[in-house]
């Protein structure tokens, strides 16, 4: 399989001051298990969609108490684990070994875009982010921080967006940018062509990784300008609604080994299921953009209760 | 009864540093006398409802001044006491005794939610409520913040409230959050689900307890979501509206006793009454929240003049 | 005559520290002349009513210059003088035995109320008012500050009149609240019971005097309802628009010695006379709310020209 | 002649700290060549007016090269030039002898009034100024600020003239404000009664002059309220539209000698015309304002190519 | 050829310190080449026009990778590449030899004029680009600046552009302002005079050189007033959109040669064409702005694959 080139004192950016370069080489490598690749798991809706990712048709019980996240973290093969620090501070104690993201900014769903733009600020500064990972001594790797391009409050989130990563290479941590085109100005936020240029944005602020959306439809052209766009900035696609097993497992294996994207971030294709479920499907996941295999390879893992 | 798991280190939240974890510790015994519930009479009405709540037709002519409120939070078994920082200042001296909480923000209710979404503002910096709490001697164990999500101005709020709790603990601080569905998007802000959802928030900002309104209709199902979904999160129920004395008691024991909420908070329905019924009822709260007494226990605390 | 309980240190609101307190007790007793009352002579409205106050019919020509105020300040038995710190820092030299109150934000009147509901910012933190004070060697005894509840920029003002009280109190010096209802929201700004809201606003905001209209009608359950909320904190009723003499003098002894208001805030009906016939006026007024005299009494004071 | 009384100490605004009356006196006799009176240049118009009072029909070719303005102030006899830091920091090494007047904010004319209120933030903060005057030596002797009162943004400038003034007092700079009524809500700028009003508003800021425009119509009584409003802070008339030469001279005459205006700030009067008629027109003015000459004692100084 | 006189002390601005001219000089000649003249690669487009300018018909495939402008940047006879620091953070330590400018604000093309006036927050301090500097070891020799006069948000970004200057200057550094007419109140943003006013505007905010769009159509007289208007203050002609090779070199011969322009920036016209013809049309620009050769000198330089 391909490995990203993150082996090499190189691929450290330049913000990272001297004296952090092995703090953050030790926390890619950790997200990374040395593969230059990337798997999130991805805890932060309980404020981006509220109650209706956690209770309802389909989902397990399981789901309603917010401990089932730290569970699935703490026992299954992810890179990172990316929730708000509350959630963090309040169970961090029962689950010191999982690999932490602080997710920054978050919001609530509640307000349609069609009667406001959207505009999400951080919560924290990076510094106190720093402060409680030491002061924890939690396993903190890195932050997050969504950016809706198209948004009329768009530049706010650009500046914040920038300091941001200034702000967490100068402390070592690795940064992931949701990089999103949303707003009223946005008809089609799913267009290749511009979720390459969200993928532009999001490697001009500095990010380590972008996360974005699959393309509609896929194509091989798409994904081909989405991947080149980033150049040495690794691309993450977000899982999205819940999808069949099998087309969770495909789509990440095309995305990682045949157009060389850096890997996925999942959150509800895993987290709506049992803990046990939840744990196997994250762990064939792994597999996938880990060790490179193929989906036939890593469904011998999966559990259907 | 069944008891929240307040007792050991480990229900210390990550962002209250080791030096502070006692104080913490205390602070949170205090409020909850060693039970892991919370009975707090809210005092911030003032300012929230102006004088509708102190003057007026079946409303005690006790309630008219503004000293009635300190009367009844020393005399009565309350675990906290949350009112504005001016108020304290100003009647502290001759109420040293009294368990402070100090809400950080408030808005009148003359501009309507139809002509704009609410937004309320901290009113101090919890730095200068720590500097207020050592300068005073006061007994101040927590600080108060309301978030309206669904407002237009949500990501301001939400971005503060995670800041004062961060600070807060920091400080060895108990936070609770009002977390209220509002704003001209919120067509339903009694809606169970919602509700829940509005704990999701006010968890994964870090709160210690949050505070909302019982849902409407009041089911069984709903109730289990919404306890779910505080997780180690305490929920505390507000006592809204005016009602009979068989209804707050009997509501509250539901909450706590069956469906496993840490508490109450009661405004109104308290203070409404002569200073002599208001510390007769708060007693009887009391008894059903600490002590986990049936209403028919409780009930012959009651004074009606 | 009834006086209000200033005498002991008890009245010494909290968030005044220790080694202020002497500091604050000169401040007020020197504002109420060891009465606990209070005869405020406003003069900031040079910006809130442009010239329309100082020129025109019925106005003395005296009224033209900016210096017939300091005069006035002066030479009467006045207890502050609030008016802009720019016109202190020009005219402070020549008039050091004034007993000055600085306003800290005033607007003009020239957006109707009905195109922008009103936002008026502090012009300085009390932090440059102490520098200021110090370094002039004035006698600078407190601060004002105009809240506009009801406004859809109220919560902007709430924070920061919360923290000109806490940072005046910090320093040792008092605190008046302008507390007005205004904006599209308000209907009917001068409704009884909404001004006791205003000072339940500004009771709780801290502040050690509230200065508010007189209702409209002027009825005894009202003024009652009003006084009542206001506790602890003194009301101060606002002179309004010129009125003549008899009325002037009749509305303060209602107020101060039926109801038990604190005192009165004079402005226009003192200034627009000639300096003369306002230092008898004001001396007239001094003498209802310092002395306990009569209207009668004081009349005898009073020089028409 | 009449002499306004900067002759003693007394006269120095109480914001002047002790250290910098020395320093404070020192800039205001220079610019008032020791006459209490001014006479500025004003060269902030590139921005205010981009390039239309620069290039075009009747306006000398010198005029179209930024330099123009600095010959003109460094040979005429001038109180003050008043242009933009940049400017100053870009010129100032060739033309060190000009008496700098820093113009703190300014903004284009590109957005009608009709469109949005105006709003013009300083550039810099007076600190920055006393900074780059240490630094570059120059011979800065005060700061400009425009405020438009009546705008929708009002409050903002209001707050920020206030700081601007008690700053620059602080390092003995002297401060004149632009004081323009603007905005939907004003719709006669031109009244008398609300320039007298202007005047007010700027003297509660502290400015020690104010700059203002020429009432319309001209009348004795209008004049005389403006300038009476004044007080111990001084009037300046703006020179506006370009005039022939004659009126020029008498209204500036009218202004400071028959009714105690402190002076005159000219621009497009002046720099329209070539390098050498320029500077004789300011010599004229500068007679008539320090030296109180007549018109016809001081138009034998123009030349007119 | 003219030579702009950048060769003595009086050309450095009088806010660059004293200890910081050799430094600004050397900044200053390293990217003039010691003529007077620059010439600009323009790389910050990813986010002004997303993957438009990278991606599609008439795009060599090479301008995919982020990492073409690199290449071409470290490789032709270039003054300065200006891109966000995210980028230059990112390829910096494998382009080392480039002379850096850092583009401070960008903003994508998404929300249309017609819907929001365009605004652009700088995303970092200048002191943040300085500390970057001398950490990285970069050779950062300036910052550039993006200033839309016209738009409703002006006075923003007029401020942020004044302190920019300002601060840029104090570490020695060189300043670039991008000023273009934008906005709902802007119909005609090509027009000469227009542009003429946004150069003076960037000239009065102390701006080392502006970057502007040439006027439509363009005249003689157009450019004799843009250029005159500049003064001191360098004028640099934007490419704009994608012309033939002829066309971009009769150009900037006419600017700069015939009308005494100080250079050009120019973007998709080199990027958009494959590695090595992109270097080779940059090295024929140089040799008209850098040599002062004629198009048809330079055009044998060109290779056209």
């Amino acid at each position: 399989m391909k490995k990203n080139n993150f082996s090499t004192d190189q691929t450290v950016p330049l913000d990272v001051p001297l004296d952090k370069r092995a703090h953050y080489l030790k926390n890619l490598h950790t997200l990374t298990k040395d593969t230059g690749r990337l798997f999130i798991f991805a805890g932060d809706q309980r404020v981006e969609h509220l109650n209706d990712d956690f209770y309802g048709e389909n989902i397990s019980l399981d789901d309603a108490n917010p401990e089932h996240l730290f569970k699935i973290a703490s026992m299954a093969r992810i890179g990172g684990f990316a929730t708000q620090l509350g959630n963090i501070a309040r169970y961090g104690s029962h689950y010191p070994n999982i690999p932490y993201l602080v997710k920054l900014n978050s919001k609530t769903n509640l307000v349609p875009f069609s009667e406001q733009d959207p505009y999400s600020a951080a919560w924290y500064d990076v510094r106190e982010v720093v402060a409680f990972a030491k002061s924890s001594k939690l396993n903190i790797l890195g932050v997050g921080y969504t950016v809706y391009i198209g948004s009329k409050f768009e530049t706010a989130m650009l500046h914040e967006a920038a300091r941001i990563v200034l702000e967490a290479h100068r402390h070592g941590l690795v940064v992931i940018l949701w990089m999103y085109p949303r707003g009223q100005a946005v008809t089609n936020p799913k267009n290749a062509h511009l979720i390459a240029g969200a993928v532009n944005v999001g490697a001009s602020l500095g990010a380590d990784f972008v996360k974005i959306n699959e393309p509609e439809p896929v194509t091989d052209s798409g994904l081909k300008e989405i991947i080149s766009a980033g150049g040495r900035t690794g691309i993450l696609f977000a899982g999205g609604q819940a999808r069949s097993l099998d087309e969770v497992l495909n789509s990440i294996y095309l995305h990682v080994n045949r157009f060389g994207a850096a890997g996925a971030a999942l959150g509800r294709n895993i987290h709506q299921r049992s803990t046990t479920e939840a744990i196997a499907l994250a762990n064939a996941v792994a597999g996938i953009i880990y060790d490179g295999h193929a989906p036939e390879t890593v469904r011998r893992l999966l559990i259907k209760e």
